[in-house]
């Protein structure tokens, strides 16, 4: 997607060879008219596909889930991954990888907002080796819900996270892919 | 707003006199189509202000805050209230007591997305004591922006939130606002 590829060029820092900092627009301070327009980039995407729910995970999926929600008409959920009181016992669970922490985390959807019926779009804000994705879509397997994609704003594609999807037969969108950011050196696919 | 009450009393459960739980279309589960009315709702509230920024607290904060943010066409800025590793180290911050988990957490906000020159409405769905948007004022007022407002979804109108708010000179407006649920009764202001 042109206009987020450009908006990255313009606005993203690169740290290292790893780390791609769009907090100004993306995950910190969000462009909601940029994304209106990714909104309508996953529905046009999705548009031969049937999505009854779409799922994501706090905190940084949210913003894009609820917007992108607007153009496919559902309603989205969005999975825990931190303590929450007033979630019920009754949840799917699954357990992240953390690289950036070396830790796994639990991440909990609760079992009345998921069916059978549903068929499921994932959001998210990046991709890197596909943990967070593997997590969501092991929750829609638990719920024996279909999965019917993962949509993602920025896949890092020298990292193996679309691999690891793919090889669950997962098919894998992504608005922006970064081939490599070598020496502060954006490149897309 | 009655729409918003309705719901509440539809799917809202109360548990014992304080919890109001409305996980099934406000903060796991959410009903994109109900938040495009809150949304439109909060613009009619402030339709005679100037807003530049809308500012909310992570996770439940922003969704509403970026559905709303479409009819104010302006960007939102979520504080952080987990450690991120991307944040910037120049940060305004500042510190939030949590009734249910007894103890101070700290939200920060990257000091490069609010100006002095901003006109800033806080977004939250809960008002009970005001810790957090006690909190995000302050933020504000460290960064010397105009706090035009705190635009709240269910205020819980028998604990003192709006008092400690007001008291700042802070203007609340909240779109239901539960008197009191004894024994499972909801009762509306």
């Amino acid at each position: 997607m042109k206009l987020l590829e450009d908006r990255i060029i313009k606005d993203g820092k690169v740290i290292g060879n790893k780390i791609l900092k769009v907090d100004s627009f993306l995950n910190h301070q969000i462009d909601v008219e940029l994304f209106n327009e990714m909104g309508k980039e996953f529905k046009e995407i999705f548009k031969n596909d049937t999505i009854t729910k779409i799922l994501t995970i706090e905190s940084s999926g949210i913003a894009l889930a609820c917007i992108a929600a607007q153009y496919f008409k559902v309603p989205v959920v969005f999975a825990k991954k931190h303590e929450a009181t007033n979630l019920d016992q009754d949840t799917y669970e699954s357990a992240v990888y953390s690289f950036t922490k070396d830790k796994h985390y639990k991440i909990r959807v609760a079992k009345s907002y998921i069916s059978k019926s549903d068929k499921i779009l994932i959001i998210d804000d990046f991709l890197a080796n596909g943990n967070a994705a593997t997590g969501l879509a092991d929750i829609v397997s638990q719920a024996e819900a279909k999965l019917v994609g993962v949509g993602i704003v920025i896949e890092k594609g020298f990292q193996n996270g679309r691999r690891v999807l793919e090889e669950k037969g997962i098919r894998v969108e992504s608005l922006a892919i970064v081939d490599s950011m070598n020496e502060g050196q954006l490149k897309f696919k």
